[in-house]
C-alpha cells in the first residue's frame, strides 16, 4: 500500500547535506516553517493625520526646491515593514509652492493625484493641460509623459498614489526625463474630459486603447453630485455604503490595469459591515469626521487624513457625524488580484 | 495536369436532371447568376419629412386609441423593399395623447426611442420611470419590461428604432404581455441614470449584465454640451465631423449588441468625405438644416427629418448654414457586422 | 388617472388614411397581426437521404463540368422556404471529378466541407494544400482563398456548408476571383495542422486572428478517438450524448463567428432528451442508424443522410443499433445567436 | 513665468527636518536615489547542472521521509539573492521514492511540475488520476487539490515550477490540507486529457472556468510530436527557434493567469538572436546539448540541467549539436507582465 514514508536521520547526517545543497546553491524546502493557512500581513494599518502631515509639507517648500527635488515629495511610511504604505503601494503628500514647476518625465509606475489644496495649478498629461481642484482625481498612467505646475499664488497639495513598490517587485521600472523642462501643450484644456468625461458618449473618430483609461481627470463635483443623489435612494454596499468606483470609460473596467479608485459616500450615522479581501487599500477622506475599524483597533479621521488598510484586514466604516455625510476616496491593488486570480472577499457575520 | 472540366449537355437532359432534383427538393447551384462582386441593396436611400409625418401621427391620435392599437406607430416604409426602413432595422413614429398609456410588455427585438416632442411623458423600464425630454434617447433593450405614459396636456412624439427585421429574420421573436397594464414603478425616478449616468463612475454594489448598457436614459442636455464643447477645438471623423457614439457604460461598447447609437455635430458649412461601410443607418435630425448625398442622390433635410442610408452606400452630409450647426442623431445595426466579422467600409478618395 | 384610450373611427376614415400614410411610404403598425409568442418557423425538419442524393451528385459529374459551373453544386432546398436548408446555413453536396480542379476564388460568406467520399482530394487554402479524407472538416473562412482538386482517379463528395443566406439577409456578400485558376501553394502541406492541430500547444511566433480559427482541418480520425475514449466514461449531455464542439484553437470559441460545428456520439441504444434552441442546425451522420424526432416527426437516418432542425424545435436522437454507436456531425448558426444576446434553450422536462 | 525654485538649506535644518518626518512615520522622496532608467535586476542568471542536482535529491530520499517533509524538495537559489529561481518563481526538485505519497493539500500558488524521471507514478488533481511520465508538463492551478503518489519501483523525479514568491509579495497566499492523506480518485485515468487533450475539441455539455486551463496533462509524446513536424519547415522565432506555447485550450491563452509554459526545439547549429524582455524565465533542457548567453555570461547545459534568465537580460541560445535537436522546456511569469501592462520587448540588432 503507498504510503508517506518516515525516516530518522541523525542531526549530524542532515546538517552535512544541508551544507553540501548550499555549496550547489540549492537548499532544503522543509526546513522552512510551513506557510500559514491564510495571508498575515507584516504592514501595519496606520492613519497619517492631515494635521500632521500639513505643517511638514509646507515646511518641504521652506527647505527644498523643485531643482533640488525632482518632486517635492513626503511618503507614507508603514509602520509594520518601514516602506510605501502597503506593500504594492505607496501614498504620498506632493506639494508645489506659487510659480514653481516639477519637470516634466514618464515612468511605468501608474501614477493617480487626488487633489487636497488647490486654487489653481494643472498637471500636463501627454500635452494635455488637466486643471487640478479639491477633490478632483487627476490620472498619470504607466508611461505617460506629465509635470505639474502652479500659476496660483497659493501652495498646491496633494496625494500621489503609485504602484512603484508592485513595479519595483516585478523589476520592470522604466523611468525617462522629458528633453525639455515641460511639454508643450496643445490650446485645448482638459481635452480628455471633454472627449471621454460625459463617460457614456465618446468620441467615434479615435479608438482608445483599452490598457487604461483615456479619460485623466475625474473631477469632484461630478462624483460629488453623484453621490449625493444616489444616496438620497440607495443604501449602497453592505461594507462601503454608497461607494462607486471611477471607471475607464473605453472597457468599463478600472481606471489602471494595477490601481482601482472608488469614493464613497456614508450617511450620517452610518456603520458598515466589516469584511476584508485580499487586496489593500488606501483611503483619504474627503469630507467629514468617523472612523474605520481594522482588525479590531480603532481610527477616528477627520478631512483629509490618509489611512492604510493592509490585505485580509477586517475593516468597518463609521460616520460619527449625526448630520453629516462623510466621504472617502480610496484606491487599491484590486486589478491585481482579480488578473491574477488572486481576488478573495469576505464578509462577516453580523 | 489537373484542370477545369467542361462538358457539354444537352438542354434537354439538363432540364430532365434538374426536374428530379426538384423533385427530391435538391436544386442545381450553377443554374442561378453569379453573386455580384460586392453588395447591391434592394433598399433605397430615402428621405421622410417632418411636416409630412407629424400631421399624419397627429391624425392617428384621433383615430385610433391604445386600446386599439397597443402602440400607435406609423411605421417608415423603404420605397425598395416596401418593409422596414432597412433590411434589419426600422425607423416608426409613435406617439401617445394626453392622459394616455401604451401598455406593458416585453419582446426579444431591441428598441430605442429618440424623443421628438414631449413636455412631459415616461417611459417605466424594468420599474424604473424615466423621463422623456426632446432630444433624449432612451433604450428598452431586449427583453426589459416596458410601457409609456404621458402625463403632460401636449401630444408625445418619438422615433422608435428597432431591429425587428434582423430578429424576424433570425426566427428568435419572442413576446410576453405585463400581467398588469402598467408596471409598479420604483419611487426613485430616472434610477439608471443616477447610477450610470456619469459614465465615468458606477455602483460598486452591483455589477451590471454586460449584454446591453445598464444605462437607458442618454438626455439630449448632456450629448449637446459635449458635442458643442468638443466642436470648439476639435474638426473630429473626415466622414462625421465631430460625432459620438452613445456606450454602454459598462463595457465602453456600443449600447446594444445589435444597434450602435451616435450623435454628430456638422459645423456651419461642414462638408464631409464620402464613405460607405457594409452596416445600414437610419438619422434623425434633431436641429439644423443641410443634405446628405446618398450614392449620387441628394436629400435635403430639415430638424427631425428621418433619412435611411442603406449598406455600402456612398454617403456624405454637409450643413447649409453659415452660422448654425446641424445635430443629427443615428441608429445603425453596425454591432452585428463587427461581431459576425462582415464590417468593412471604404472612404472615398477626395 | 392615466389610462389606456379607446376611439371607434368608421372604416371608410381609416382606409382613407391609410392610403395617406402609403402615399408618403408610411404604414400603420397596428394593422398588422400580433407577433406570436414564440418563434414559429416557416422551415420544415427534413432529412436528405444520402441514397438519393448520391446518384444525383454523379449525375452532374456527367453533365456538367466545372467550367460550366465553377462549383458542381447541388442544394437541399428546404421544402418549408423553396430556399436553403435553414434560413441562414445553406447545405449542399459538391462534387469534384478525378483529375477536375474546382477554380480559385474567396467570398465573405464562411464556409465548411464535410468529407463524404474521397480517395486523395485537397483543398488549398491562403496557399496551404489541406488533404480531404472521409469525415475530414475543413474550413474555408470569410475572405479565404480557396480552391479545390482531385488528384485521385475516383470522384470526391463532400457536404458544403455556408452562411451564404445570413450574409444575404445583410447584404454583406463581397466576392472575388483569383487571378489564377489556382494558388500556387507552399511546399508545406496541412501546414495549419501542423501548427495548431494539437489545439494545446501552439506558435509562439505568429499571433493568429482571433476573428476565426487558424486552424482549418480537423481530422476526423482525431474526432472519432476523441469521441471513443470519452464515451467509455461519460454520458455527456443529456440532450446529445457525447457531443464535441470543435474549437478556434486561438480563442476556445466556435470556428467561425457566424458558425459553429459539432460532432457526437450516440452510444447504442442512446436516447436523448428532447431540447430546443433558437439557432437552426444541419446534421450529416457520419455513421450509424437511427432516428431523430423533430417537433413530433420521426426522420430515420443512415450513413451519410442530412438533416436540417429549424430554430426553436424540440429535436431528440436515438441510436437505433443495439451494437453500433452512431456519430453525427452538425453544423448551426449558434455563434450570431450568442453574439446577438438572442441565444435561448430549453430542455423538455423527462 | 513659472520654472523649478531652487532653495538652499543647512545640512542641520535638512536633518532636524527628517528627523521630525520620522517620528510621523513619513519621509522625504528626494533622498533617495533616482530610480534607473530600466530595470536591474540583483537576480543573477545561473545555471544548475542535473549531475549535481541529481545525486542529491536522491541523497533526501535517503535522508528525510515524506512523513518528515510534507514535501521532499530541493530549491534552486538564486545567488544574487538568495531566494528562489526568480522573484516570482522557484524552480524545485522533487523526488518521490518507490511506494510512497506525498499527501494531499492545496494552495493559491500555482504548480506546474515537468517531468523529469519516472516509470510510473502520479498526481491527483482534483480527484482526477493524472500519469505522469518524463517530459510531461502537469499543472495544479491555483487552489486545485493535489497528492502525488509513486507505485512504480523506481524514484520519481521532477522540476516543480511555482509562482509561491509572487503569491508571497501579494500577501496571499491560502493553503489548507485534505482531510484525508490522498484524494479519492476517479476510475477514468487522465480525464483531463480525454476532455481536452486534442485541444481543437471539447466537451459541449460543461464550460470550463476560463481563469486556467481545464487541461491538466500535456504529454511529451504529443510535444515532440508537433515540434519535430513543424520544425521540418518552420524556422520559428528569430529569438527562439521552433517554440510552441502551452495553451489553455478553453481560451487559447497561457495555461495558467501567473505562469506561461513552453517548449521549444533548436535546430542543429541553430544560434538564435538576442532578446530581451521584462518577464524572467526559467528554463529545462529536456534533451540536447548546448548554450545560452545571458547578458553576456555564458552557460552551457545539457540534458535536464535548469537555468535561470533573470527578466530584461539579454540572451540568446545556441545548440551545440551538428545533428541533434535540443529541446528546452520554459516557464515565465509572462502573463503577469501582459496583464498589468508591464511587458516590454526587445530585440537586438544582428
Amino acid at each position: 500500500m503507498l504510503q508517506r514514508s518516515s525516516i530518522t536521520s541523525s542531526e549530524a547526517d542532515l546538517q552535512t547535506y544541508y551544507k553540501d545543497l548550499d555549496s550547489l546553491h540549492m537548499a532544503p524546502l522543509w526546513t522552512r516553517p510551513d506557510s500559514a493557512l491564510e495571508p498575515k500581513s507584516k504592514l501595519q494599518p496606520f492613519l497619517w493625520r492631515w494635521r500632521e502631515m500639513r505643517p511638514q509639507a509646507l515646511r518641504a517648500l521652506e527647505l527644498v526646491g523643485t531643482q533640488e527635488a525632482e518632486r517635492r515629495v513626503i511618503c507614507c511610511v508603514n509602520p509594520g515593514t518601514g516602506r510605501g504604505a502597503t506593500n504594492t503601494l505607496v501614498a504620498n503628500i506632493q506639494v508645489v509652492g506659487p510659480g514653481e514647476i516639477a519637470r516634466a518625465h514618464r515612468h511605468t509606475p501608474a501614477a493617480l493625484r487626488m487633489i487636497i489644496e488647490s486654487t489653481g495649478g494643472y498637471t500636463v498629461v501627454n500635452g494635455e493641460t488637466i486643471p487640478m481642484l479639491p477633490g478632483d482625481l487627476v490620472l498619470t498612467p504607466n508611461w505617460t509623459w506629465h509635470d505639474h505646475a502652479n500659476d496660483s499664488d497659493t501652495p498646491m497639495l496633494w496625494l500621489d498614489g503609485l504602484d512603484a513598490p508592485l513595479v519595483g517587485l516585478l523589476e520592470a521600472s522604466f523611468r525617462e526625463e522629458y528633453p525639455e523642462e515641460t511639454q508643450r501643450a496643445k490650446e485645448d484644456i482638459d481635452l480628455s474630459l471633454a472627449k471621454y468625461g460625459s463617460g457614456s458618449l465618446r468620441p467615434a473618430w479615435e479608438q482608445p486603447d483599452a490598457e487604461h483609461s483615456p479619460l485623466w481627470h475625474y473631477p469632484w463635483t461630478q462624483a460629488k453630485q453623484a453621490l449625493d443623489k444616489l444616496a438620497e435612494t440607495e443604501s449602497g454596499s453592505p461594507s462601503d455604503g454608497v461607494i462607486l468606483q471611477y471607471t475607464n470609460p473605453a472597457s468599463g473596467g478600472p481606471v489602471m490595469p494595477t490601481i482601482a479608485c472608488y469614493v464613497q459616500l456614508l450617511k450620517p450615522g452610518r456603520r458598515t459591515q466589516a469584511h476584508r479581501h485580499t487586496n489593500s487599500t488606501v483611503y483619504q477622506v474627503i469630507e467629514g469626521q468617523g472612523a474605520t475599524i481594522v482588525d479590531g483597533k480603532r481610527f477616528d479621521w477627520e478631512a483629509k487624513d490618509v489611512l492604510t488598510v493592509p490585505g485580509w484586514a477586517w475593516h468597518e466604516h463609521v460616520n460619527e457625524s449625526a448630520t453629516q455625510p462623510a466621504y472617502l476616496f480610496s484606491f487599491t491593488d484590486e486589478p491585481v488580484f482579480r488578473s491574477l486570480d488572486l481576488y478573495r472577499e469576505q464578509t462577516k457575520d453580523a
